[in-house]
């Protein structure tokens, strides 16, 4: 029996916690693809065969999009339900939202949308009223309760269905899209806790934000969907072609930005982007931000949402602290008691002549009605007040987002951050204008801010501080400005988006050179090899491969002399993930390359089912084995198992470039040769600990291979 | 004298029309870069010198946006003014076009606003009538001249000074972004020639376009400021990433559409495309887009533009030929005298109440003039006429376009193929809608076409077509629709510009795989490693690598057993780029890889300058250079000019890794070995040989390496 022919059932597989080799993967891919096509004109059936298997693709991604989309817009509508419910409930069917309540009814003004009879807060419901301190405090337990309700739901549904269904997700997706398994991270159980407790958390009204969970959500829809089509449930690196379209997809329907989520993909989250894939991506985004509008065609709320990354000691407790916590303070002031996503959309609006806003309470006296175009007016009363629940806002919004992150529970920070930044944007552009508008003769302002023009633009001043709080958070750069301009849909916007992009890079780079998800992925122990930023130290691969000069030689396999005991003792006494094989312990001529869970598999799978294999039976190699002698054992073939292209690099490489070749080629490993000899090893785990070990950080804190 | 501290001049460069080796000149550059950052600790002006190391590639930027977008403002101005003398001159002026002319002049109305009695047409000059058959000639005449001067010193200037600037230019600047050196492709001389043959082109009215052009201009301008910065002018690779950021600026600037331009220069043109010039693009070509716009706030027109490739035998003659007929077919229907991009934006235009446009004439008579949204009306019979015209035009410009691409005089084919889509779109579109309104009760056209309603859009269909057309002519895909999402500004045609692109893609694949730009580098033969498509042959490195079986064995130097005669004779004797060292015949055992180039510059100066080095000289390769007998002369050391870390792969490597290796590296060669022996070698030159005769193409056809 030649292992050439039939493969044994696990090899070529991996384990779970482990990092795939991407170079075997669409070498898989591509010998898969060879067999349809040359397959394809012997029958008409094969022929329809391949024509499927080469649209597959595409209709993968239209059921992603259709999928996320229609998520994203169940998620959107229940979320909207359930944080009115916390304010009171509609007479004509409780599943109606306050907006949709006043709707339905007849009784409603244009002027006064949100107040109509059939709508009852809590306090009216109960007590009857609306009026007085007994209300207010009824309406404010109420609140406080629901809040409470929907967190703790959110935590227990995590905690005993879908541990993987908490944290922002984002970490753990650009890890395996590097190349990384986890299983189960994408799968149903994840999908359907993570959009049951998003719902829950949005409504909670935790400090915390959606995209993350988004793009989560996406990925398991595609990693599921990926098993209905054999070419991507059986292949790694197709998977996570498939995943990084879904990506793109997660960020589309947060925002309904197609472009900036393919950029985003692209950016921040993906390893390895072909251009096929970024069509894809395109074409996937679209169909899920068009189908999430055909559900909700009035919502382009951005939610909040809730979620945990690692879970604390007593995560339960702790989620219930911050939450009753949030809510208390949040309910008095209505710019914390509103939607972190309507808040941020009334900072960046600007005032037109009929806002109500209270920001928008200027002193109009010398405008004239008709005017399109608003001058620098002097603000009244109102929006005084309004700056300082704005100032108490920012205040509790950082800390409170700080403390959510800080505790392990932690979380999309799009929106708080975005938050965090708009209401600074707002506040310093009400302060320009109004010091423009008085002091309209000064040096800066001279030029164009003469009395009656329109100056200084406060929305603008809060786009603005969004895009640069949400820039220093993660360090996104392109995607972050095409997410805002296609959010705000204004070109002459990007300038000013940019300049603000760039100089919050610069002063967070400044700072430290870790993104949010970055940062998280060190902390976590992932094996992920950083494309952005260049290895920019002087060593050669001799001095990181292994073995290090005190150490043991390296264990390697001969091509024909060894027997199946040897190769068992040498598994059992090593931890190494695969071993070369050479000519002979003398001359190190490298032949190949084993994996040793194919090792093992093979081995097992010979001993049950091959007749006569044995302890003392020699393992060969090689193409031809010799004949052996009549009383021996019969010898077991293995060259089946053996990469016959291990990539290999000389001592004298700098180590640049052995990083460069890990990161373009996706290697797992590397052997290391001096004149011809084999020499060493060297692992993506080796690289990792010596870049750590660079950066004085922990070598050990690498956990993965 | 040690070669490893004091390199000799000229080793490390590259000659014309040859390869970079991209992983030698990022190697180069890291150290460049680790030098300044550890200097810097060291004093002041160092650090000073290292931030501004830093910030130059942003400066770099920023000018090359300044410098390509003033001079795409220039173009434009220009232009036009010399588009309105083939009809006529100003009085106030000559220098004032028609439309600034008739601004200037107080008795020009709103609605007149082209016609005032400062602009005078030739017949009004000469014999002072704009009436009748005898001006008309005249006027016919005097176009049909202006043009010939036009284009006659266009192809004159560039037959002359510089015959790169003919030419698209993006198929050799995607060969030049690959890393062939082209000298002289991206000069000051081709530039400046570039430039103005491009306004001379325009004006005379060849069915050209401009796109390409400007691409090669914005990237004479990266290349010519590389030379300020020593970072970039010293090395290829860096240069390169400039060049891609620059090719975006291009597009920027020619649809003023900056995000369109950045993921055109990451589909179409970039080879190597890191996220760091993703940025940079971006700012640059956004950069671009606000100069042109701040020096030409009122044009956004698209140019019409005339270059050549090759010239071909009597390319003078064919020029004026083709020019001539152009210009005495366009002249009398109104829509091929007219400039084409204003042609298609008339195409795409949707027809208000008030349009004058002969496709605007609709029977009004049961609109109401106050609705907003115009319902589908029966056509009248300047419609009709128009519709002939259209159709006549339709055929022209396809015609002329494969003609002049056809006589080697091409060509940017970005605006014609757009114009003939655009023809054909806003055709079928007028059919439609006729068919709509006078069939509204047909299967297709119930539901949502009801007597009164707006149903059919033809600016729509004129839209999709031009999308369609283009998309078939280069395979664009994602930059194809962003680009046209940035034209026309409105995120609800990206569906069906999105279909059409997909559609056209996969029929245009369907009947050749390759896009015009694949094509066009093929037919001159350059080394261009195609990224997109997938090396799908099952062939190993041993079927494609040399020396073939019956070849005779590689050209080897071993590493301290031969003389400088040895060398110099096997340089003379064969013609190879580059030979491995071995540390012996017998052996095999590889111990680096010398290029050719670099020996013969380094033998021939140590002949000159070092003493004693005679033709029996042995040379060096090894670390430490033993003894020589006394009476022996004295030894060169080559270890310096050696790569000591040379690509390698077994023979049994798939072809498919080895493609993938040498595309996402940048390789120029790979060594082969087989059991730890050296065996052969692959040039990027023999995979391209590999890759045409496998596509039954002429494997000499590939003509430099």
């Amino acid at each position: 029996m030649d292992l050439l022919d039939d493969p044994v059932p696990g090899v070529g597989t991996y384990e779970d916690f482990n990092t795939i080799d991407w170079v075997r993967e669409k070498s898989k891919d591509r010998d898969r693809h060879r067999e349809i096509t040359s397959k394809s004109k012997e029958s008409t059936w094969a022929l329809v065969k391949s024509v499927s298997d080469a649209f597959s693709g595409w209709l993968l991604m239209l059921l992603i999009g259709l999928m996320s989309g229609a998520l994203a817009g169940g998620i959107d509508i229940s979320a909207h339900w359930m944080t009115d419910l916390k304010e009171g409930v509609c007479l004509n069917g409780f599943w109606f939202n306050h907006e949709h309540c006043c709707w339905t009814s007849n009784e409603t003004t244009f002027q006064e949308r949100d107040k109509c009879p059939q709508w009852k807060s809590w306090a009216e419901l109960i007590i009857g009223t609306t009026e007085g301190p007994f209300a207010y405090i009824m309406n404010y337990l109420m609140y406080v309760c629901w809040a409470l309700l929907f967190s703790f739901l959110a935590v227990t549904l995590v905690r005993a269905f879908a541990p993987y269904a908490c944290g922002s997700g984002i970490p753990e997706i650009k890890t395996i899209l590097s190349g990384f398994i986890i299983r189960g991270y994408l799968g149903k159980w994840t999908l359907i806790i993570k959009t049951i407790t998003l719902v829950l958390a949005v409504s909670s009204g935790l400090s915390l934000g959606k995209e993350g969970p988004l793009v989560h959500v996406a990925c398991c829809c595609g990693n599921i969907l990926c098993h209905l089509f054999t070419k991507y449930r059986k292949n790694e690196a197709k998977r996570r072609e498939v995943l990084s379209a879904a990506a793109a997809v997660g960020v589309s329907v947060a925002f309904g930005a197609p472009i900036g989520g393919v950029l985003f993909s692209l950016e921040e989250v993906s390893y390895y982007f072909p251009l096929k894939t970024l069509w894809r991506s395109f074409f996937a985004a679209l169909v899920a931000a068009f189908t999430l509008r055909s559900i909700n065609p009035f919502g382009n709320s951005r939610l909040v949402l809730f979620y945990t990354t690692w879970l604390g000691h007593y995560p339960v407790l702790e989620v219930l602290v911050v939450t009753a916590v949030t809510a208390v303070v949040a309910f008095p002031n209505s710019y914390t008691r509103t939607s972190t996503s309507e808040l941020i959309s009334e900072l960046f609006n600007d005032c037109g002549l009929l806002d109500s806003s209270k920001l928008c309470n200027y002193d109009n006296a010398n405008v004239t009605k008709s005017s399109n175009e608003l001058p620098d007016r002097p603000a009244g009363d109102d929006v005084y007040t309004a700056m300082w629940q704005l100032s108490l806002a920012l205040v509790f919004k950082m800390l409170i987002t700080v403390v959510t992150f800080g505790m392990k529970v932690p979380s999309g920070l799009f929106i708080p951050s975005m938050a965090v930044g708009a209401i600074a944007g707002r506040l310093l552009g009400i302060g320009m204008e109004q010091l423009a508008y008085y002091h309209h003769d000064w040096a800066i302002f001279r030029g164009w801010c003469s009395p009656g023009a329109d100056c200084i633009t406060p929305g603008l001043y809060a786009m603005v501080g969004a895009a640069a709080c949400l820039g220093g958070v993660t360090r996104m750069t392109v995607s972050l400005v095409v997410i805002m301009f296609e959010l705000t849909g204004g070109l002459e916007y990007i300038v000013p988006l940019m300049a603000a992009a760039m100089t919050s890079k610069w002063v967070a780079d400044a700072i430290g050179r870790e993104g949010i998800y970055e940062a998280h992925i060190r902390l976590n122990g992932y094996p992920f090899l950083e494309a952005k930023e260049e290895f920019s130290h002087k060593t050669l691969a001799m001095d990181v491969m292994r073995p290090r000069r005190s150490d043991p030689p390296l264990s390697v396999l001969t091509q024909d002399g060894m027997t199946v005991e040897d190769v068992e003792t040498m598994i059992t006494e090593t931890t190494y993930s695969g071993f070369p094989v050479v000519v002979s312990h003398e001359s190190q001529r490298l032949v190949g390359f084993v994996l040793r869970r194919d090792l093992t598999i093979s081995i097992d799978n010979a001993r049950q089912r091959q007749d006569g294999i044995v302890s003392t039976s020699r393992i060969f190699f090689t193409e031809y084995t010799p004949p052996q002698p009549p009383s021996s054992p019969p010898p077991l073939k293995l060259r089946g198992i053996m990469d016959l292209s291990p990539f290999t690099v000389t001592d004298h490489t700098a180590m640049d470039i052995v990083v460069d070749i890990f990161r373009k080629l996706g290697l797992r490993q590397c052997l290391i040769t001096h004149n011809g000899r084999l020499l060493g090893i060297i692992t993506k785990k080796d690289i990792l600990k010596h870049v750590a070990q660079i950066a004085n950080r922990d070598p050990d804190s690498i956990l993965f291979n």
